[in-house]
Parts: structure tokens; C-alpha cells; sequence
């Protein structure tokens, strides 16, 4: 016992010092991303580079390994906390991940992953997806080589989804993401149909930044965003992070021309945060302080979004809000602005798609990256494939690659398995919803009154206190009472685009 | 040859790692005092501490001491870069300075300076000295371990000299500060007794903080800030950091009721932030990469903040444009502002002391530190010894210790031999200025003119470039051809003042 209780003080210092350095790496990411001055690029990516390296060899050393084997003694497993019982069963997934791959083919890869980064933004901006292939091609080969080093459960493609939302396979995915593509193509062509097609021309004018700054500042506010222990800054592509749970911040894009941007961006963000900044406090210094899979974060903020931030009865509380805000732009009616922001209609582009059609670009994905993986499709062959899938799924075509294809980042930098998190959020958000319903038969009332706290404390309460301690299954199940279900987030779209478009 | 390649490799590559976490702390640090949210502070000083802590090990491990030993061989040294010559002359001097230190011995220091600071706090906001002394008692008996750990050369505050101002002694401070402070009373006296006080009052009105923030601006890319590789911020207290020569880092405290103290503290930390910007690029990655020493790195903030900053001639240029950002505050003349401006009179706080009275607070600490170490005075002699000096050197008496002995936070950290840098910074400017003066002979016709950079150039190319690749002693004797001589500071305040007070 004296042995084992050494072996889980060093385990649990181990543990808080590879926790300090994802903070700081956290914040040298934060600091590149809004406002880091340009000059100093290159030597502060060599210090990530440096000390990446260096949590990389503490998360990987071999008295870890030792340590973890015996903390996995049973009856010392069986005298453990909670939290240490999953701190010693995440620690060991990563560990055993980690390991199996030599360091020397992992720098390769890092390399390959840069330079794929560069070449790739060159490509989309050129349409060019001959001069990208070669790279894609060699880092599929590297993946598949991770692969086969991790070992493969299911199939192939399992071992990937693995990594972004721990217990999802193939199987699964093909269950909820089949289910959902069948019904959600016809819902789709028939919006395109309807001749009640809502007016939109008046989100794009003209909208002072510092006004929709202040709109944002107050919606936090109004969510319950903590501005002691956060904060909002401006970056290009808007994200979250959450450094501890006392420093989690949020950042935003204000468009000049388009009101919509930054406030659904603001609120999408802030649902991340909310769940950042309400991980229990027991928690803190260990790596069970975060969300507890990509599918469930992205849940949080697509649930503030859009079940919350794309309602009619959000829109009745805050529409005279944001017309005291911009009162010559938005002399509508609540209900125009509530069909303008919930426009639904096929596009080419993933990040600017609606919260329907979304999870069409998102199953294309999905189904691409199992051909890669599970039947051994080539890099050469997916642009062929891309517009195909397009056409079938979303009725149109790109004109050019840049807009197909090599629209999104995450290829070139490996991230194969992460697309099915965004429509798992879908899932995940409507599933919730629907016990929250139930659970809280105000809930819609609390919203039309502008009283989100409470909506946040259940959430707190079921979901965010707990961080990596449940797995997303776990979560999910102890929520709802049932398994994930695709039918939730189509019911939940089909209820809200009929009416919309008087289907 | 082969072996000490490899060390040299190694030496270099282990440099450049702690040169990464150098420049990650330094981020956290910049963070944590300009916007970090409050509620994460604990949990990032726990990560601080971790990285500082990983820093620490890394550049005392064995292997570090190998190497250096290896690159010190006579003939693999000769063979050197100067560059690796300086790294290692510079790395060996801080390594056996750190390992010669018991890390139980420095944890319980960092505890305890850690406590005394919040002690300190709390002591000086009652003015109770007697909280504050049993502390300050114990950091004097660890410096002096430390101290005997370090061994003496010369007297044992010279141990501690050594370490902001490389190479400097009691002996030629004693010198220095002996002579200044003897010219400097009787001068600072007849300033005093002279009828021909400036007229202030119109400094403290109200100034708005946006036309304060556009005049540093304006003030910063005139003195040929790199706004690319560096960027402006606020803090409760101004300060300048050097991430690396692509990313340096000024702050600033606009006061509502003051125009000068943004004003004259941008132009300060600009001044610091100049040298670190223009750093040879072939000592990035290195721990040469930063200013020379404390007392240097002073001389250019002060170079800039007061030769050129309060001097005639830059009024001359600017004075019209600040008159347009504060057209109701400032309808005086240019006289009248520079007089203003260059106040001095003898007053208690050392933070906000004049030109020329500022040498004297230092003085006072020099002698205090000077007797703690070199003649076993004990803290609870400290304020009765305050008292005295500030009423031989300044005529004036601390009512209470808040004003008096525990106005500074220096040595609730720890700071022993930190202050001479101030005034060092001082005489270290004065002598520069004039051999500047005189190789540059239209150096004043270029401050009236607002054409500064020509004098950013020539101080790049005589201090700035080198970093820590020359030494304090080797720059000043390099660029004036004479060693320190507190005579040059001495003639430059006595016409100053002279003039202004019609002495």
C-alpha cells in the first residue's frame, strides 16, 4: 500500500505538470491567433515546437508506464477515487497511443503535416488539387501505418473516430448518419421547392462593429458567461479555449456587412465556454479538466446556437435588444428576423452552411474518410468522389476544388475521424433537448423571459461538472436514458423548417 | 574534434530550449499583468511554477555541466564562434551559480519570498514595518547562505552585484555613487532654494485616455517602435518585455489627471524595447538574446525618457502636436511645458521622483544594501537608517515606514543589489549622450526635427545589435573609450538645471 500510494503521488504530479504545459501551450496558441505581432512568428513556434516536445517525452516516459501498470494492480484500482480510477484509465489510452508510434516516424509526420498545411492553403487558393494530392497521399500512408501501429478494432476507420470521440465506430456512425441522410435529403429538396423562401436582404448592411460588440458583451452576459474568470477577443476564425476553468476565453469575427456572423459566432462560442468554465473544481491540475469528447463540446455550443440562439422565443426576449442596437437596419418584424437567420438552402461551403444542411456536407465527409480507410481509396480519386456525393446529397456541384474538396484545413493536418463530431453535436444537442424539454416543462418560457441561467445550471448539472469523468456514452446515456438517436435532431429540424417554410 | 561537435550540438540545442521556455514564461508573465482573468490566476501561477521548474532542471543538469567542460577545453574553445565562446563563458558562470544552490534550500526561498511579497503588501498599505521584519530578517539569512553557497569575491554584496550588473563591485559603486551623491546634495539643495519654481498645475487636469493613447502611439512609431514585431498595452505598471527581437512587448497606465506619467513611461519602456528589438538576429534561439545587464538596459529607457524625452530640443518638434490633442489643457508654451516637466524637488517616493533627486533615493538603498551585507546591519535597524539618509541626502523625513523603508517591493522578493542599476542606467546614458554628441554632430538638429531614427540607428549599431555579447564594462568603454564616469551624468543635470532654475 505505501508502495502504490508513492506510485499515485508521482502519478498525480506527472499528471499536473503535463496539465501545466497543455495550459501554457494553450495560451502561446491563444496569443498567436489574436494579436501575437507577425515578426515574432517563427521563433515562438519554435518554443510550441520546443515544448511540445517536452510534455511529449513527460506524457511518454517509461516510469509512467510504471507507475500506471501499478496504480492497475486491481485491489490498488479498487482503493482509488473516482477521478483517479479514470485519470489511470485515460492516462493509459494515451500512454499506450503514444508509445506505439517511434518518435522518429511521429517528427516525420509533423513535418509532412506542416509543409501539407502550406501547400494545401495554396492549393484552395489556386483550385489546384493536383499540387496538393502527393501530400494528401503521403499523409493518408502515414495514418495508415498509425493505424496499423495502434492496432485496429472494428474496422480501420474505428481506431480514428476513436481519438475525437472515445467509443465511436463505424457501425455506429453508419446507423445514425444513414438514418439521418435518408430523411434529411427529401426535407432538404423540399425547402428548396417551397415558394415561401424567407427575405434576407436586410442582415446584409451596414453594422458598426462597436455596437455588435456591445450586442455580444451583453449576450454573454445574458448566458451567464463568467467575464471574472473569461474574456472576448477578435481573432479570423473565431474558437474557444479553455485554459482552467478560471481562464476560459472566447473569440469572435466582426463582419462590417453582416450582423449574423459575429452573433450566432459569439453565442456558438460561448456554449463552449460555459462548458469550460463549469467543469467541477475537483477536477482542476488533472487532464480530466476539459470536454469530454469533440461530439459533446460542439453538443454545447450548437445547443446555445441553435436550439437556444436560433428559436423564436430567444428572438421574442432580445429582438428589441438588437434593434435598440441597429435601429435603421433592422426596422422588421421579430418573425422576418427569426426566418432570415434560418434560412435553409444546399451550398458548396461547409462553414456556411445552415444548421440543416450542415450535417449533409458532414455525412459526405464522414462517408469519404470511411472509403480512405476501410476500402482503401486513393487521394487521386476524391475529387471525383467529393462532387458526386455533392450533387447526390445536396443537389449541386462545385465549379472548382477550392470550393469542393479542398475547402476545409483538416486533411492536411491529419485530422481524419474529426468531421463526424459537428453532427454528432447535432445529435447530441437535440437528444438533450428533448429530456431538458421534459425535464424543465418551462424551459421555453425561461427562454422567452430571457432567463437562461437555470437552462445553464441543468446543464452544469448534467453535463459540465463532470468534464472527461463520463465518457460521451455514459453522458448521453445517464442523460436521455436511452443511446444516441438520430431521430431527435430530425424531428427537431423537420418540426422547425415546416414551419418556417410551410411545408 | 568529432566529440566536441557533438557537445556542441547538444550545448547548443539545450540552449535554445531553455531559451523556449524562457520566452513561454515571459508570455505567461505578460499575460497574467495585462488581462488574464482574475479567477485563473492560482491555477496559471501553479503552471508557472511547474514550467519555471522544468527550466530549472534543464539548465542545471549534469550533462550541461558535461558539455560545458568539453567546450571550455582550450583548444575545442579557440575553435569556437564568438558567438558559442560568449554562450559558453555566460552559460557556465549561470550554471555553477545554480547548482551550487541546494534546490530544498531555494524551494523554501521561493516559499518564503513568495509569503513576504502578500506580507509586504499588507505592511506597507498600515505602514506596520514590525509584520514585514521577521520576514525580511529571513531573506537576509538565505542571501547570506547563498551568498557564502556562491562565494565571495571582493565583499559579499559584491556576490550580489554581480548578477544585475556583471562585473560590477562596492569598490567602483562606491566611487561612482561617493562622487555623484557629493555633487548631487548641494545641487538638488540650491534647486530647491531657488525663486524660479516652474508653474505645474496645468499638467493635472483632465486629459482624456483615448487622446493620451493616440499621442503614445504617434510618440512610439516616431522613436521607430517596430509595431510588426511588438505591440502596446496597458497595466497597473508600465513594463516592457522581449519575447524574442520579433515580439517585444511595452505597456503603458494612462492617468486620467496626468498627461505626463503615460506619456514619459511609453517613452521609457520604448526605450527598453528598442534594444531588445534590435538584437542581431544570430543571437536568436541563444540566452544572449536580451540586454546586456539591468544597468543598460536602464540606460536606454532613460536615454530615451530623459536626455531626449525631457530635453528642449524635442519639445521644440512635438510640443505643437501634443497641443492638438489637448488644445484646452495645454495653452502654454513650449517653455512653460519643458520647465513643467523637468520639476525637481526633493520628495519621499522613489517611483516618483525628478531627474536628478531619483540618483539620491538610489544612493540611499546602495549604502543601506551595502551595510545589510558587508557589515551584518539587521532589519530592524533598516528604518531608523532610512530615515536618517533620506534626511542627510534629501532633507526630508518619511512620516510613517509606508513612505519610508517599505515603499519598494524589492526586497520582500528577494532583490538584493538590484537598485545601483537604476542610477548606473543614469551615468551609463550621460556618457553615451556624449560621445554621441560628439560623433553625431547634428544630433540635436535631428531631435528638433523629429528625425529620431538616425539615433535608434547609431545606438543599434553601438549597444543594441550586441545583446549579452559584449559586457557592461566592454560596451562603455567600447563606445566612449573610457570607463564609467559618474561625471558625465553629473555635468549634464547641472546645466540642465542650472538653466531651468536659473542657477
Amino acid at each position: 500500500m505505501t508502495i502504490s500510494n508513492k506510485a499515485l503521488d508521482l502519478f498525480v504530479e506527472r499528471i499536473a505538470l503535463i496539465k501545466s504545459y497543455e495550459e501554457s501551450l494553450g495560451l502561446l496558441y491563444w496569443d498567436l491567433r489574436t494579436g501575437a505581432p507577425r515578426k515574432g512568428m517563427d521563433v515562438r513556434s519554435e518554443a510550441i515546437g520546443n515544448l511540445s516536445g517536452q510534455m511529449f517525452k513527460l506524457a511518454t516516459a517509461p516510469e509512467l508506464g510504471e507507475w500506471l501498470s501499478e496504480l492497475e494492480q486491481s485491489d490498488t484500482y479498487e482503493g482509488l477515487s473516482e477521478i483517479h480510477q479514470r485519470l489511470v484509465t485515460e492516462t493509459r489510452k494515451e500512454y499506450d497511443r503514444s508509445v506505439k508510434i517511434p518518435p522518429k516516424l511521429y517528427q516525420e509526420y509533423v513535418v509532412l503535416t506542416s509543409q501539407a498545411e502550406s501547400m494545401w492553403e495554396e492549393a484552395k487558393a489556386n483550385s489546384d488539387f493536383a499540387s496538393f494530392e502527393p501530400y494528401l497521399d503521403k499523409i493518408i500512408t502515414y495514418t495508415n501505418q498509425f493505424i496499423d501501429l495502434w492496432g485496429v478494432k472494428g474496422t480501420r476507420y474505428d481506431t480514428l473516430l476513436d481519438m475525437y470521440e472515445p467509443g465511436m465506430t463505424t457501425a455506429e456512425l453508419d446507423r445514425v448518419f444513414g438514418g439521418l441522410r435518408e430523411k434529411l435529403v427529401p426535407l432538404s429538396a423540399a425547402i428548396a421547392n417551397s415558394p415561401h423562401q424567407p427575405e434576407t436582404g436586410f442582415l446584409k448592411q451596414q453594422y458598426a462593429k462597436e455596437a455588435q460588440k456591445k450586442f455580444s458583451l451583453f449576450i454573454l452576459e445574458q448566458m451567464g458567461f463568467d467575464f471574472t474568470g473569461g474574456r472576448l477577443d477578435e481573432s479570423a476564425h473565431p474558437f474557444a479555449t479553455g485554459l482552467n476553468p478560471g481562464d476560459v476565453r472566447i473569440t469572435t469575427r466582426y463582419l462590417a456587412d453582416d450582423v449574423t456572423s459575429a452573433l450566432f459566432g459569439t453565442i456558438h462560442e460561448c456554449g463552449h465556454a460555459l462548458y469550460e468554465q463549469n467543469i467541477s473544481k475537483d477536477l482542476i491540475g488533472t487532464t480530466l479538466c476539459t470536454g469530454t469528447s469533440m461530439g459533446i463540446h460542439e453538443s454545447q455550443s450548437r445547443f446555445w446556437e441553435n436550439v437556444i440562439g436560433r428559436s423564436m422565443g430567444f428572438w421574442k426576449r432580445y429582438f428589441g435588444d438588437l434593434q435598440q442596437h441597429f435601429p435603421n437596419q433592422l426596422d422588421v418584424s421579430v418573425e422576418d428576423f427569426y426566418r432570415a437567420t434560418n434560412v435553409s438552402q444546399p451550398s458548396l461551403i461547409r462553414i456556411e452552411a445552415d444548421e440543416l444542411t450542415y450535417n449533409l456536407h458532414i455525412i459526405i465527409r464522414y462517408e469519404i474518410e470511411k472509403q480512405i480507410f476501410n476500402e482503401g481509396v486513393k487521394a487521386s480519386e476524391l475529387p471525383a468522389l467529393w462532387n458526386a456525393k455533392y450533387k447526390e446529397y445536396l443537389g449541386i456541384e462545385p465549379e472548382n476544388d477550392g470550393e469542393g474538396v479542398l475547402q476545409d484545413v483538416h486533411w492536411s493536418g491529419g485530422s481524419f475521424g474529426y468531421f463526424p463530431s459537428y453532427s454528432l453535436g447535432n445529435m447530441y444537442a437535440a437528444q438533450i433537448t428533448d429530456t431538458l424539454e421534459r425535464e424543465m416543462p418551462n424551459f421555453w418560457e425561461l427562454v422567452e423571459s430571457g432567463n437562461l441561467i437555470p437552462i445553464k445550471e441543468w446543464l452544469t448539472d448534467k453535463v459540465y461538472q463532470y468534464g472527461k469523468l463520463r465518457t460521451p456514452s455514459e453522458l448521453i446515456t445517464s442523460i436521455t436514458g436511452k443511446s444516441l438517436d438520430p431521430d431527435y435532431l430530425f424531428r427537431y429540424l423537420e418540426k422547425k423548417y415546416t414551419d418556417i417554410y410551410k411545408l
